[in-house]
This record gives C-alpha cells, structure tokens and sequence, in this order.
C-alpha cells in the first residue's frame, strides 16, 4: 500500500533556497588575516551562487554531471561553489591542496575535471601541474593571487568576479533527482591509487539534518560555528550544508590555519562551536599558553580525523570551560559515522570512558562487528572485529571514472553491500564504538583477533622498551601469530625477552602472548611517521630479522 | 550522473533497530494512576514489538499492506503497536477516540480495518459500535477492562498479553520500500466525509529527524519527554519515533489527562520537556495554583493544536522558569509545519513577537502564499495570502480507501502538488509565519483579502460590542465585501454603526471597512463553540438579515 505523501526529492537545492530566504541575514565570516574579516550573508551567498551557476553554464559551458574542481581554502566563495555546481545538476569537486603533486594531476584526470577554481594564494601550487590536467578546460581564479603564473597555459583564465558581475541573481535551478551526483572526494589512499566516493543530493540532506540534531552538533541560529577542517576534507565534515538547513553563523578561516591567528580569529568573532583535527587544537592550546587570548565563546569543539588525547581534553574544560567531543567517521561516511557525547545521567567521572570512545552512533548509521572467520561479534565491549557500517550516508561504491563502472573492491565492501571500514573495534551494549587497530594490522589467530596496538602500547609503557611494533606473522596452527619487534631503550639492554613477556602476561589474556621476539635499532616509519609494519612483514619473510622463541 | 552512495530506505524498522539497542535502556514510563509509574525499556518493547508483529501475523492473519487499527490511550502498549505493524509491512492506523461514533465507523469502515487494538478501558466505547465494523475480524484487548460488554460479538476476542506470550523476541523484519505506508490518521472534518492521510516509512523517519534537530524539539538521551498530545492525534507530533531515534526517555499519561494526575506525574517522574494543546496547559496553571507542585523539571513545552494565549507563556516562563514554544501544524503535515523559536541574539522583550507567531519554517517544509487571483504574495510580514506548503512529510492526495484512487481535491492540493492548508496569514522575510484567518471565512475584495478575524477583534474591543462576526457576502463591484454582524453589550443600544465604523477606521486600512451592517441576538456558534459563519452566510443569502449601510 503506498502512501499519500508528497513525493520530494532531498536536494542540495532546497537547503540552498531554505538558508537563503528563512536564514538570508545569517552570515559567512571570512578571516582576512588583516583589518575587518569578511562578512557575506546567506541571502548574498544564495544570489552569487545564482551567478556562479550562470558563469559556469553559459560562459564556461559546464552541463548536467560534469565536475567542476576546487582548489580552495575555507571561504565564502568556496561555499558559493558548494551551492552552485550541485544545484545547477553538475559535481562538484573538492581537491585535496595537500596531496602529492602526481596524486592531485591523477585525481584530476580520473574525475576528468572540466573548470577549476583556485584561491589566487594557491596559483603556485596549481600552475606548475596545469599543463598535466588535460581535462580542465577553465581556471577560475578566486581572490588575489599573482596570476603571472599562469601565463601562457593552455585552459582559459577567468577571474571569478567578472566572472559574476552582471549575472542575473536568480537561477531556474533544475529539478533533480534526490540520488543523482552532487559532490565528489578522493581518499588518500595510502595504497594503491585514490579512490573516489561521489555523494548524493540525498547522502547530502540526510547528512547535514544528522549534523544539526540536539545528539550530533546540535546548532541552531543562535550559534557560530568555526570549521578549521578545510571544505576539500570531506564536505568540512558537513558544515555548509547543516549551517544552511538551520540557520547557524559561520567562521571561515581561510588560509589562517596557524594557531596564533585562529585564537585571534575566535577572540574577534566569537564563534560557540568549532570542527577540527586534534593537531589543530595542541597547537592553539600552545599558543594560548604563551599568549593570553579570551576564546571562552566556544562552548564545544567536534574533534575527529584521530582520536584526541584526553589530557588535552580536560585541558580545554578546565582552563577554558569548552567541551570537547570526539567523532569517528572517514570520506566514505560523509563523515559523521559516531560522537561521543556520553549518556545521560551520569557524573563527569563517569562520563569519561564514553567521551574518550570513538563515540555512538546514530540511527542513520547500522554497524557490525565482523571477526576473522566472517562471523558477527557481539556489542559486548570485549569483542573485537572489523567494523562495517551501512546507512544512506554511507559509501556503498568508488567511482569507476566517466566511462567506468563504480567500484567495489572486496576488501572495502561485503557483499551484501556494507562497507568494510578497516578499523578494528569493539561495541558496548549500548552502541560505543571503540577502535583498537586496522584491520590491516591486527593478528589473525585461532578465530580470533589480537590487537597490535594494544600489544605496543603495553610494550612500550616498559621502561626498557623505547618502541615497539607487533606484526602478524604465518603461524601453522593459529592461522597467524604476533612477532614482537622491540626496540630497546638506554640502559634496556639488561631486559630479557622472557621478562618482557612476564610483564604483558599481568595485561592482556594469556593466548595473545607473543611467542616470537625480536630487536632492531628503530622501528622503519612511512612518509608520516606511522610505523611502517609492511617492511617488517617483509623483513620477516625474507628472514633478515634474528627471531627468538619464549614459551608458547 | 549517479552517486556511489548506498541506497538504504528510511524506514520505520530502522528506527526500531536502532532504538532498541543502541537506546536499549531508555524507558517508557506509563503512568498507572496508583503507585509506582509502569517502567519498560526501549529494548523490552523492541522484544515485544516483535512478538506481537508475530501474533498478528500468525494468529491473526495480518499481511503486508492490512490495516491495524488502535483505540488506545499514551501507554507502552500503544508504542508496540506503533513500531510492530509498520515494520511488518502492515499499517497502523489510529483511531481519535473523541470523534463522535458515526464518524469512527465511517473511518474503521474506509481504512477496512481487520484488527483493533483497544484499551480495557475504552471498550464501553467500542463495543456499541462493533455491530457496524463490518471489516473487523479480531478485536485485541490491551490492559484491564470489562471484557462482558464484548460477548456474543461478530469479531474474535484476544487478550493482548496471552497473543504475544511465549512468541519470539526476535521477527525477521522484511526489506520495505521506504514509500509505502506505515500508518494513516483520518483528519476531524468538520465538512464532508473525514479524510485519511496516509504516512510513508520516509515521511515518518525525515519527520522524526526534523523533531530531534537543535532548532525543534531538540531533546537527547538526556531528557525525557511526556506527549500529552494524544498518540490518536498525528502520531503524537512524531514523538515516539523521535525518542526511539535518539534515547530520550517517554513519559506516558495513558488515560490520565486531568490536571491533577499531570502535576503528579510531572513531580514524580520528572520529565524536561512536554507537548500539548494550550487548553491541558491552562488547566495545569489552574491547578498549581490551588495545590502546589514541583513541575521545574520541564524546561520546554511544545504548544500546538491552536494558538497559546501570551499570557500563559509569560505566567509558565515567570512562575516556573519554563519556556513554552508555539508550534504550527494540521494531520496533512505529519504535524511538524513551523515552530516558533525566535532568532538568535534577540533580548527576551525582542523575541515575543516571534515567539507568539506560528514559527519558522524548518529545510524540509516549503512555503508560499497564494492571493485570492492565484497570485503569490511577497514575505514582506503584511501581504496576507493561503499558506501553501510543499515538503517530504506532506501530504500530497488524502486515501481513498482499498479500491480507490488516491484524491486530490482541488480546494486541498495545488495543481503542481502543493498542500492548500486552508489558513490564510503572512510570512516575514525570516520565515515567520502568523496565521490571521481560515480561508474559507477572508473576505476576497478587490484582488485582497481581508482577514474577518482581524476586523471582529476589533470590533470587540469597543466597549458596546459583545460579540462581533464578520462575513463575506457579494458585491458586484469588488467580488466580496465584509458584512459585520454585531450582538451589543449590556448598555450598548445607544451605539451607532457609524461611530463603529469611525472606531475601527482608526485600526485599519480604509479600504476594509464594512458598508453592510447588521445586529443580531447571539452569534450562531458550532457544535465545539466557533462562530458558525455558515450560518451567518445562509442567513444573508435568504434576507433574513435587516442590513444597514453606512459609507462605502
């Protein structure tokens, strides 16, 4: 039996025209690192994204599905953009300004990017690759910047306000299906090459009505929010669009990324909420510390991309009374996967383990923990599997390029269509979401999962140990075991394996105790300073590393 | 160009899920009326729920698609049947116990309602009426009651608790399409035949959403809830899916409505927030005063089903620091249509007249105002026009029954689908809307309408007058032209309609002052105590009316 409601699509569109008209005089503040910052209101934003749309159409020819990239800082004319390109039926495209130059040109190329607009201050990044993104037929070149550099190049130049001077304010914005393509974000893949999740008019709505509930962020027009996560990492985690929906202010900080002008930016605007990394805040509590700035209008701060240290979470509590929140999501959750406000009812104490999870999460998002075997584990706090998510926010595919089929490798998606998050975690009873390892990481042994990281933290809270890495090896009868590798500290060197073993085995259950041993002057890092266990699965393989055995 | 999102429908069973374990521990509390208040978690009514979704379909036959009507007070039970039905894929629909009984058997026979799920208590009510239910082949008693009343009926007879004894907790809820139907609410119809809207598991989840966002209701884990709207009445405001959505608690009056009983359960159980029509608030008030109560553990009572006088607004907020929100909605819009929290950054004085206003349009509910030439009037505060609304959780076409067709009445729905609400106001260019008339009672003079209310408050307010009604009647020149009909005070014979007139052209517009008059006895009143204007209208059409002209 079918229902009698009206039949609406859920569009980038309808938030544009809500926040234009009901919210039109809340406002984009954009930080200018000089002077006044920048002030645009909702209802300017909604005539120039109006404008934009008909640059990009009749000037620059850019129809129906074709992916228009930026290369932007946090601005009002970057949020212009993310109206603009989705209402008018194209994609828009946020591009990453600190990937690898050869990741960004293959980017670029697999999206096959038709217009490109790029702050003026980021033309000595983009210029030197230009005559390698052999799709883009237009730059856009968005705020001052020396445009010396773009002599000569191939794609036209525009710059962005003559662009728009003169276009008509108003936009027949075409009706859109709710699952057609509104914006599109590469991960940046550690192996192999990025991959692209293309988000849905729909995915869009539904995620930033998530953002905007009293459980999520919970803004209203009374709020100012300050997002230091760019817009190029995933959709700012959704901010534009839920700032839109509801009517909240927004700080935008432009290329002020650097701890002293963030805490004068939030001392000058005073904005109640802000969205970051954790590096972000380390360093603004530095700075604070040597330089006294009043930033008490913030009264929660939404930390996600890692997990953020709870000394530095009570630091911000008790020094400057800001709550802090912890998310956990990834590109391919739009992102809000979980936050981890805790339950109700509970004393500040007892509030701390829920606040230092990965979080809860919402109804828009089923979870399950699947162990090694395919088997689901139970939300019981203990076992551990990897975590797959599903929901309408949630990736079900990568894109396949324009003329390729989406993707859908089998380690990032199951089957029946989850996605494989490759975080390794357990789920309480009532829904928090811890993570213990990457799946790529953890050690297959006898049905179950050992947690690396556990072991490593634990090895190195040792005094004789300066680091440590746990690798899975082959093991004949577990399936995998853990080979310790330890890196001994000064005056360590008196430490026996077998008393090392003796301390984890007062720690972690008596069936993940390695049972192979090894030393090396310093554990082999990635380009990020991440352990580097691929070499030592390597090196174990090619039998370079001296083993011993202890016990087992 | 297609997303690669997931396509996962929005479904009530969705809700369901996530309710029952994620917010496993959460509570409905039934107030009993004796002792202790009845307590059930949101995971034992998930087990329950899906025990009774297995009585109804294997003892009782129910398929996909079969309506299962409710006759029940706010108790835990009635949020079983809420969730069991529609995730079956069956369709709940609830009865509005106070419709007088040639209506409930006109709407049980329309729907075809094979089950009816009734409190003990309310089976004085339905068993008079069970010889007329043709379509009822089960009728399921819920709680206590005197069951004698039902012997030698047509329908067979269970007890609630014996269906669901010893079946499964667990029901293996099938895959739905998220426009199908979930539940239907006939609305009162004062003319003509009642109507049935018809709800999608979509409708319903984005409703449910819009509840739980920061700018509505925007209550967590943290709160608890008590709908004293009645569940019968547009799905209590969507509160019982809003809470299995994120956690918050759910205080259930049952039949408990009486001001005594609600001052009690509100100090016992101490809910934060509440929802309600303004006459159950002003009773409280009424209440409180006679025998004092602790009712300060709500923070926020939702106020819709008409207009709260400011009065009472001002005397809850003063005496006990709780802040009453306006709401605006009708069973065409699920109810949520607009809310009425002011703008951020006003001074308490400053946000009266938002706040005594209809409220703010939230993202998912379109707007616009149509003038009696089909013209739409500007958002400029004072253009009045019919408020029409377009959105995912409103109706588009009312149910017209097993075999028919859905219909679109044209006095209902636009040609292009949007909602005709029958109420005539003004919109602010914030999105504030002020309700000033029923369409079917403006006056539609020269291409504007004239708001009759507007003009009899008016005229009331002139010390001679005792009641005023203004009507439309013809005229040849301006199509309509308002008829004032006055009863006059005690003392108030010596008034002329000449010094009326000069009292209300002090008050408005100059074009919409009356030329007809007339003075009657009393007011013809409706059966619930309006101004029956029909009346008025036949009365003028039959020149039963000594009419006097003045000006024009």
């Amino acid at each position: 039996m079918l229902s009698t409601m009206q039949d609406v699509p859920l569009t980038v569109t309808r938030i544009l025209r809500h926040g234009a008209t009901v919210h039109g005089r809340s406002e984009v503040v954009t930080w200018t690192g000089e002077g006044e910052p920048h002030r645009r209101s909702f209802a300017e934003i909604g005539e120039r994204s109006a404008q934009l749309a008909h640059a990009l159409r009749d000037d620059l020819g850019v129809g129906r599905g074709d992916r228009v990239a930026t290369l932007m800082w946090n601005n009002a004319e970057h949020v212009e953009a993310y109206f603009a390109a989705p209402c008018m039926g194209a994609v828009l495209h946020t591009l990453n300004l600190r990937l690898p130059s050869e990741q960004l040109v293959w980017i670029v190329g697999h999206a096959a990017d038709r217009v490109v607009l790029v702050n003026g201050t980021l033309l000595p990044l983009l210029a030197p690759l230009l005559p390698r993104l052999e799709t883009v037929e237009h730059v856009v070149v968005v705020g001052p910047g020396d445009t010396s550099v773009l002599d000569g190049c191939r794609p036209a130049v525009h710059a962005y306000e003559d662009l728009l001077a003169g276009k008509p304010t108003t936009y027949d914005w075409p009706e859109l299906d709710e699952r057609e393509a509104a914006a599109m974000c590469y991960t940046s893949g550690t192996t192999g090459d990025p991959k692209g999740v293309v988000y849905s008019h729909r995915s869009i709505y539904l995620h930033a009505m998530q953002v905007n509930l009293a459980e999520s962020m919970g803004l209203t027009d009374a709020d100012i929010t300050l997002p230091v996560v760019p817009m190029f990492h995933v959709n700012a985690w959704g901010l534009p669009h839920a700032v839109f929906m509801t009517g909240v202010g927004m700080l935008m900080p432009d290329r002020f990324l650097q701890p002293a002008p963030l805490a004068e930016m939030i001392e000058t605007v005073r904005p109640t909420h802000a969205a970051a990394v954790p590096t972000i805040w380390q360093g603004l509590l530095a700075e604070l510390a040597q330089k006294a700035r009043d930033i008490t209008s913030l009264r929660t701060v939404t930390i996600g991309g890692s997990a953020c240290p709870p000394a530095m979470m009570r630091a911000f509590e008790d020094q400057y009374g800001i709550r802090v929140c912890h998310a956990w999501g990834m590109t391919e959750t739009s992102p809000l996967g979980s936050l981890a406000h805790p339950p109700g009812g509970l004393t500040p104490e007892e509030e701390w383990p829920y606040r230092i999870s990965q979080g809860r999460f919402p109804a828009g998002v089923e979870a399950r923990l699947v162990g090694p075997d395919g088997d689901f584990k139970p939300w019981d706090g203990e076992s551990a599997g990897e975590l797959e998510v599903r929901g309408p926010w949630i990736a079900g595919a990568y894109y396949g390029g324009a003329d390729g089929e989406p993707e859908r490798p089998e380690d990032k998606f199951s089957p029946d269509g989850w996605l494989r998050t490759g975080d390794v975690g357990v789920i309480t009873p009532d829904g928090y979401l811890t993570l213990t390892d990457r799946a790529k990481d953890v050690i297959k042994s006898g049905g179950e999962w050992i947690s690396s990281v556990e072991l490593e933290n634990h090895l190195m809270a040792h005094d004789a140990v300066a680091e440590a890495a746990v690798v899975a090896v082959p093991d004949e009868r577990w399936g995998e075991r853990p080979l310790a590798v330890v890196v001994l500290a000064e005056g360590g060197a008196d430490v026996t394996y077998e008393e090392l073993r003796a301390f984890l085995a007062d720690r972690i259950a008596r069936w993940q105790l390695p049972e192979r041993w090894t030393q090396i002057g310093e554990v082999p890092k990635t380009s990020v300073g991440k352990f580097d266990k691929k070499v030592l699965r390597a090196q174990y393989a090619a039998r370079e590393l001296e083993i011993t055995t202890v016990g087992g």
